[in-house]
């Protein structure tokens, strides 16, 4: 692991013990094994440190996804709506999706924290409108969809779910949303004859 | 106005000012313009206050959206998209908007806040279904849709977009996301030859 790489994880540590608001250099350098001083030489304060741990999350969430994508364009949007709806673990609220949902409450009152979310959200919707126009251009998906526009309504959806399943916990309806999500947002991509099982009928 | 409409006023204000991680009851009292023994006869702590206020911000809700209960179930659900992701102000995020933010954040590390927040939930995905039933009933909607299924996507849908609203400022992909929450989930619901303007094709 690289320092940069320990620091993350040091950060992600810190950051579900304490949450955003009471995360300090002190409560990193505590969870790093290495010396304080090193933290320091790598990074000038805890804003410093969390735009490039939003960073890290964004490059995770992408190496992530990328391992399929050879995948066709439906079972990708499938892949993303699971990933970022239940995250590692179906059984509960995942960590990271605990550590988002604290960060993005701060975004209003931190620029550089807004900043990295707004280089987030922008990357994460240039990737499903993508996918939207490979679908469109493979003949799966109806020629009249808009990517960008059907980008912000399914990126509202899934992350509406995520922050849903982290909020309300054991009584999240996340089976329900995902079905949901599935059923009235993606079938509606489908071209004429093709199915979400990516079988022609 | 009531005592307790009042010191609902004085919770907003408070939380507005400090967020409800740095919210006291001796911060509410300073907004309120009456007693601090008042403010403790009626609510025993932050917790109970947080609660209640939680509960009006639902009738708020509740009634600013009834307002036009008697219009079509497409124009109601049109209008809940508006209400729900622009709320008071389409020139930048709500106010109210932005307080819900902050106690969404802290739902998972207080059980009260949770409960609350997962009957507010439960009380607006049922609103949703009703309304898609009476969609069906009518004609309007397409018979074989699933009315809890498509509650859950389009709370989804239209809570995530608010939340970028807020977490995005100026930046929020905002118009975007309502024409695509229109286009790509609302117009799947309509049943043949019906339009989302409700006249007929």
């Amino acid at each position: 692991m690289t320092t940069d790489d320990e620091i993350m994880e040091a950060t992600f540590a810190a950051l579900c013990k304490h949450g955003y608001a009471d995360l300090t250099m002190q409560s990193i350098a505590d969870e790093f094994e290495k010396s304080k001083s090193l933290l320091h030489y790598h990074y000038d304060s805890k804003e410093d440190l969390i735009v490039s741990f939003m960073e890290h999350l964004l490059e995770n969430f992408l190496e992530e996804f990328d391992e399929d994508s050879d995948a066709e364009p439906m079972d990708q949007l499938l892949r993303m709506t699971e990933i970022v709806v239940e995250g590692d673990d179906s059984e509960g609220p995942d960590d990271v999706h605990m550590a988002l949902l604290g960060l993005r409450a701060q975004a209003p009152y931190d620029e550089a924290l807004r900043a990295q979310q707004v280089r987030n959200d922008c990357h994460i919707r240039e990737l499903i409108a993508d996918i939207v126009r490979d679908g469109i251009e493979q003949g799966q998906f109806r020629d009249d969809v808009d990517p960008e526009r059907f980008a912000a309504a399914f990126r509202s959806a899934i992350e509406g779910a995520q922050s849903h399943d982290v909020i309300l916990g054991a009584d999240a309806p996340t089976e329900t949303a995902l079905a949901g999500i599935e059923e009235y947002l993606l079938r509606g991509l489908l071209a004429d004859g093709e199915t979400l099982e990516g079988r022609t009928a």
